[in-house]
């Protein structure tokens, strides 16, 4: 299914190609100040065509507010933003359907859907679904008053000097992967709770919604597995529970501890890659030599720290409503 | 909340030093042969007292049904297995308990519930109670036929070879950490949902719910930020999707393709580590010097495989139940 | 909040006088035959302006479909439909808004969103957004091959000739209530789990969603609590569960029996009754008299029987899949 | 399955003549005080062998909790309560198993659960489950403080003197049914949302999962469908919203708003009446007679009052969380 949260929900729905995408919010309390204007400035940062390796399709992405907003507020009602698709090119991906794009969704979605998938552009599995969940992520940024989030790109092909990184993919003439990093400041002590609602829990399944998402790991994350327990333990110097280090990233026990929350994730290089490539023909049964038409990313993780920090904040409304640490009504 | 699942739900509760822990498993198809018994092998497997490195503590961890089970077999109504608490040590927990022991709960404990919390041995936090997550996955694991699951150690202290790695942290008498892998297959394709129950989302998810785990990654993972697209990509090689290389994990666009699924957790080092270390008084608001008391693992990722089969037997039973791949009555 | 369904799950938006109502629709199963005239014979029976004694107002209705259809077919993700809103006259609901009107929600939609809430014509506890579930219901019905559900005005006003009771309406010039009745034929055995998810639970709980419904009961209902038990029991007299009398209205136990469901719902009066009604005035606190404005029926339940068709629908179909009865892929 | 609510929820088990029954409490806030007794009265109102007309078996009923209390305050964690089975009759069961008793679940829950199902006493199916549901509600009502919950008999066998109605039932050796009414007072405005979790949709689903429940209507109920508008409408007399009359039953728009909230359900004769019945022998295809053996209640409505009080509260904790109205930590 595709919809997310217990207390602030989000639905997503839309196909690449389609009429539209779009997300229905269903939660964010009364009052809220909002306008469609307030979240262009993340879904700015979500596009593609500003920045060397994203791609050229120029997406509108103008925000439709279709219900939950009255006088230039929220009603406590359903929020549904819609994304008219309108730069459409679809007629290349009917004459390659019958050779599923290795590393896309092309196959799983076939035999899933018994061949009714819409195939066109990636459909309901395209990027273009995270305008969605910026729109919704810019919300809950508005709601969470007092606390920061930042994602940022720590490494892009394995360089720490992002240019470096986005020139080896162009010189390659190959999609290349990076890490995003997202910092949060400002959290309560006591969000999440022991077990599968942790909230590392909530935050993983939330990442991994996200298109080309492969790992995910909190604090110091793998490398605590190569150190002692005496190194990882955090001291906690006082009595508001600040820690002399930082290796739990913020959270112990499944629970903020008041301290930065800190996570990083690993994005795949995008699956379409200007290479010649090769795949099975399906009607033939054959293998095929073959390159990805249409329009696309090198590097697709530029476009994700304005996702990573929407689902970032989507996550924590839905817990500081649970902990009762957001008012329902903005007066 | 402590419950996971959506058409096979467990529900788990309890804590380390009260009466008992335990687990209720609703959504088990009726007619499933099930004796106590078929579930000693695993918990035998997550026990302490075994190895080097494990903890001393000896739970007699025998699993009592208290409903659902009627001659030998599954009714189709709700598991509950209960395991009475015995062999409990609790006195020196309320002596240390001014001071929050690093790297546990005990302090995100005591805000989030306001000093009602049960602080021996960790109480609710305990990883005693993924004695009730292993006796799920136990049963997910018999109805899941002709699917293996097999999670092992990968590495510990950053060592490859276990014993190096186990000897580590007994030459340093401190805790270590360690890597899990897990590996499925004969998987079905089509299992997970785009977006938010995306197979990652939901493996992640549970995996978080596991006590110590801070990373995971799918496939290739986070190596696969340093990849090409090109190198990265799977590709088709034949009609049922089987592919020549196999970094995506087995799944694409957050659905089982019938390769191999595979992942990977990081373990952190036992909080519990019999170094000495420094944490606040809270009643006097000064640092102190206090060594952990209570019986304890130095490397908890041993026990860690077993945990990692069953939640991830726990997370394949749902999604397998929701694709209609599982048929509701055994007869 | 406002969606509802496990495996089939609808998420209703909209306010009567804001840009549109509408639902989302997530877990139909791909391949099913979807044209947006398919729910034109529905939404035309939920439609007022064709009756005596319902509203004037000219709803165009025409469904629109945003996401999750593809030449002409289900795609298996959730399916937006949208009615944009065109016919609308608002200023008047501006004019009376400091006086909450008599069994509408304008007070405690007042009080419980901090007078954020969209009040034009109800706003999101308008009617019309039962245009979607309508939508919905059209979908589900097109699921159940082979199960009638049927849906009819029992009574208006108290009388069985439902011509006698709207031209009592007309005549006292006030709105009445009646009662609808809703049988459905074809339902397979085993629909519904014992306690919570009783299937008399969940089409309860959404029947209570539809504006006006003040009760509900199932087979003999109410008069069940005057009878004997040798009277009201249903003798099976055969082996495939057909019993003599139906008093159960096709559920024992929660849980479907395959003879025929029968329920019936009670429909309050219309709360807007062209009579001079007095309520307290906001700002003066003082009561006064006035008229409800705007187009309204005299009878909402002359409209209810589409609505309570779709309800059940959906119901059915949700437990339909979670029984495993329905394929999800139409090929 | 077996759970209800969102932020306090309840997870039934148990079978009649298995091991236990009992009930998991996710979600009570911390720091409430709580032992075993405080259940003992509601327990007590639910027990049979107290009244003429109700069981003379002779449960102990005495709630032994098993997680989620620690020196006698609750802690926030899951809180499992197990009533342990003793006085129990089961063979008579065995020998009358090829026919189903009529009105009973043996029928479809043999069809459901494929002959797998714990068939004595009803097993799971048994009204003997709802101790749980009264040990969760007595722990609801301790959270409601200044909130009074309410439920009387207000008919049996259609006699308003309940003991003509039981003096009926005795006399014709025939079970019968009864009508239960349930009055809330104190409750704040606000609680439920419009549509699907309408404070009616919560309640009906609720009152539904108890056994023999047929009908359930709100405020003037059935009749109001042969009101007029002008008459069923309460006038709304002062700003704090209270109504003259109060015929919505405290609930608009499917939202409190603080006037008395009133309800009735229609309670079934007992499907276990002395009398003689027909119901056809599943082993031979023939009809027979039989009489019902066990122990059972002529009036199961007379125990029905504590239940309704108790599936109240339960429901009204969960919206209160939701809306925010009750604080997590009790200190």
């Amino acid at each position: 299914m595709n919809s997310f949260g217990n207390l602030f929900k989000v639905q997503i729905f839309g196909e690449s190609h389609g009429p539209s995408v779009g997300i229905v919010i269903d939660g964010t309390p009364a009052g809220l100040s909002l306008f469609e204007d307030d979240l262009l400035l993340d879904l700015e940062r979500r596009k593609g065509g500003l920045q060397k390796a994203t791609t050229p399709r120029q997406e509108l992405d103008y925000p439709l507010f279709k219900s939950g907003i009255f006088n230039g507020k929220t009603t406590g009602q359903p929020i549904t933003i819609l994304f008219e698709n309108n730069n459409i090119k679809s007629e290349e991906y009917q004459a390659q359907r019958a050779i599923p794009r290795p590393g896309h969704a092309d196959w799983v979605a076939h035999q899933k859907y018994g061949g009714n998938e819409d195939y066109r552009g990636g459909g309901h599995f395209s990027a273009r679904l995270t305008t969605g969940l910026v729109a919704a992520g810019a919300i809950a940024k508005k709601l969470l008053q007092g606390i920061s989030i930042q994602a940022n790109i720590l490494e892009v092909a394995g360089e720490k000097d992002i240019n470096i990184g986005i020139q080896k993919a162009i010189d390659a003439n190959d999609s290349v992967g990076g890490i995003v990093e997202c910092k949060v400041n400002g959290l309560p002590v006591g969000l999440g709770e022991p077990y599968f609602n942790s909230l590392e829990s909530m935050i993983a399944n939330i990442m991994f919604a996200i298109p080309a998402v492969r790992g995910i790991e909190f604090g110091t994350g793998f490398n605590a597995a190569t150190m002692f327990g005496s190194e990882h333990n955090d001291a906690i110097v006082s009595t508001d529970g600040k820690t002399q280090t930082n290796h739990a990233g913020g959270i112990v026990g499944g629970i903020s501890n008041g301290n930065e929350l800190i996570f990083r994730i690993a994005v795949k290089p995008a699956s379409s890659t200007p290479k010649i490539q090769t795949s099975i023909n399906m009607d033939s049964g054959k293998l095929e030599d073959f390159s990805v038409m249409g329009r696309h990313d090198l590097c697709v993780a530029l476009r994700a720290p304005v996702i990573v920090e929407a689902a970032t904040a989507i996550v924590l409304v839905d817990c500081m409503l649970q902990q009762q640490h957001l008012k329902r009504v903005w007066l």
